[in-house]
């Protein structure tokens, strides 16, 4: 399968680190068509990895992933209609904004969620949410939190999501959560809120939730 | 001790049952004094319940809980800031707003919180929130839910909330976990949106987060 993530900090590297290990082809996506973290990840990554400008990224996958920060994934999709349409994107990204120091608050919230926002941009491309809810190294190894803790998706449709679930799986994540519609991301993004103050209360990020019942 | 619960719904009634059931004395507020299921509660509910106005529960109470809906909770705050000056008051209510149907949206969140917004009208009383994260019959038993999982105290006074951790291990709340600050609320009022995407997915409000690490 053919990747493109898109974001070239530590959740986009993290990503397509894995995607390449599990013999997928991923091109990572920049800003520039010559960044040199994205050539520099390229060069040891191996031969199913490549980099190029968002717009050959995006053009290259057959899946694609938003990775990038949430304060610049709306202009980057906005200009990716045509490249992502008829594909699936996987929002990991959060609606952060740092503007005001630590924590950040969210930039949208409450009724709107940022993969609903990108929904709207690319209404022929299947957004499902995911993995927006843990620190980038568990994302692509929930091994490293011991025992069981949970992994939600989010997306309007049903096929696309149980390909994100696939992957996840592909993961380490045994039976993620299929809260419902695109909608429910506003319960995942908000969740930062409380994840942000447990990040800062336990002192690191290599911590998940559990759905007890 | 002397408990305030203000609020009649089934969250103030299941904390005054259970406030009773361990030895407290519990005056159950309510908007009018004369109010019948207020009446009907302390009727069975024993010796040391009883019941009254708002002004009169938290007249009485050397602790007050805060257990009603999130849109009467500031008006009727901002009348009891004599009564409840030099005490604690524990919030356990969430900022919903149904006016737009299910789930319902925040009507204050992100940058603020509803516990903050009480704490600012009474300067003279510290506020905790907690509580607010669980459906209610889980509150005061989280035995409901099996095995492990979390509750979390917020607050900006550490004798407070050290008597509220007190207080949620006399429920069998094992470790609540203390977020910080008072504005650590915003973390658990917007874990809601999380927490009726679930409980629209689970089909249940019985269950509960575990923080895993």
């Amino acid at each position: 399968m053919r990747f493109a993530v898109l974001g070239t900090g530590i959740v986009g590297e993290g990503l397509a680190t894995k995607l390449v290990s599990l013999g997928h082809e991923v091109k990572l996506g920049s800003r520039v068509e010559s960044a040199a973290k994205a050539a520099a990840w390229a060069a040891q990554a191996g031969d199913r990895a490549s980099h190029g400008s968002y717009t050959k990224a995006a053009a290259f996958g057959d899946i694609a992933i938003n990775a990038l920060q949430g304060a610049a994934t709306l202009p980057v999709m906005a200009d990716l209609k045509a490249e992502l349409a008829g594909k699936l994107l996987i929002d990991v990204a959060n609606p952060l904004d740092f503007s005001k120091g630590f924590p950040p608050t969210l930039f949208i919230s409450n009724d709107r969620s940022l993969a609903e926002e990108i929904q709207k941009l690319l209404p022929q491309t299947r957004v499902v949410k995911a993995l927006n809810t843990v620190h980038a190294p568990v994302m692509v190894n929930p091994a490293l939190v011991p025992g069981d803790h949970d992994i939600f998706v989010s997306g309007n449709d049903a096929a696309a999501k149980a390909r994100v679930v696939e992957l996840l799986q592909s993961f380490g994540w045994k039976a993620p959560i299929d809260l419902g519609a695109l909608s429910t991301a506003r319960g995942t993004e908000q969740l930062l809120a409380l994840w942000l103050r447990l990040y800062a209360a336990l002192g690191t990020g290599m911590f998940n939730l559990r759905v007890v019942r």
